[in-house]
């Protein structure tokens, strides 16, 4: 999941493990501040420090998910390359793009962020004073500013049993 | 596995992931190389970037983990806290003590890197210019020294099976 920060990439996220995990399907979510915390520890916010950032987190999703496992990784990943290179390392991948225009974004400023970089106190912020390069052919597209949480979830966990060949348990349960 | 570069880590966990694959055991290994190369670019080798590499590899290998992976990790990991830390935050954790004299390690040298730490062109080479600080209950001891590749794979084996609750294929298939 790519998108602004404050777009609403971790509360998809959320939404999205929890009904998997509700049909048994075995998931990880891998958001940006945790692997900030343990994967990515001394690195900053510049195009190559960011595009390390995401190779990394791919790395790991690919160990993940040639076990089975269905990661979700919540990464603003600005950078269109990078996006594309853990495309092709990767077995399957989605690429969803939570898009919510810049100035919602700005007005949820859920972490203070947006604040912070309107102040100066923050730089290479994506969005602010830093470029976001938009998904061309995104696999899945959220617009949360026009559309509920539920929503958003439901085009996501759509794409991925698509993806893995398999039906939600509940539409299963509902038509046999 | 911790132990002095050229103890014999990747080969043992090698011969240990071939013998769990074969009996149909999810596994991955995590080995220094790849480690340095994929998670932690830009970690050098003072204790403090050592520490750092040694937890987010206990990060990783604990997301797979929790999904019915095996992971080996093959790392000199040379600080008995780190070590210690990481044993803490897993729920299953062996540590394997891969032990040989350094002097043997050095007679080896499989990567040229002891030859380069005495002509003092790698600084902080464990066994040469950096401690190790030898494990005191290690859960496993593998003696390279003086035990063919397959007695150090096969302690090993043994008491990843005894942690799993599972006898290995083989003997199960012998004894019914």
């Amino acid at each position: 999941m790519t998108g602004l920060s404050g777009a609403g990439k971790s509360t998809i996220a959320e939404a999205v493990s929890g009904q998997l995990r509700a049909d048994g399907i075995p998931v990880e979510v891998l958001d940006g501040d945790i692997v900030r915390q343990n994967l990515s520890k001394g690195l900053g916010y510049s195009k190559q420090d960011r595009d390390e950032n995401v190779r990394r987190v791919g790395f790991v999703a690919n160990l993940l998910s040639r076990h089975g496992v269905v990661v979700l990784v919540a990464l603003v990943s600005p950078y269109r390359e990078a996006r594309d290179e853990v495309r092709s390392l990767s077995g399957a991948f989605l690429e969803v793009f939570v898009n919510a225009p810049v100035a919602e974004c700005q007005r949820r400023d859920p972490k203070g962020l947006y604040g912070q970089a309107r102040d100066g106190k923050l730089l290479n912020f994506t969005g602010v004073s830093d470029p976001y390069e938009v998904p061309q052919a995104p696999d899945v597209e959220c617009h949360t500013d026009r559309e509920s949480r539920e929503e958003s979830a439901g085009k996501v966990i759509d794409a991925i049993y698509a993806a893995i060949g398999r039906s939600p348990i509940a539409e299963q349960a509902g038509h046999r």
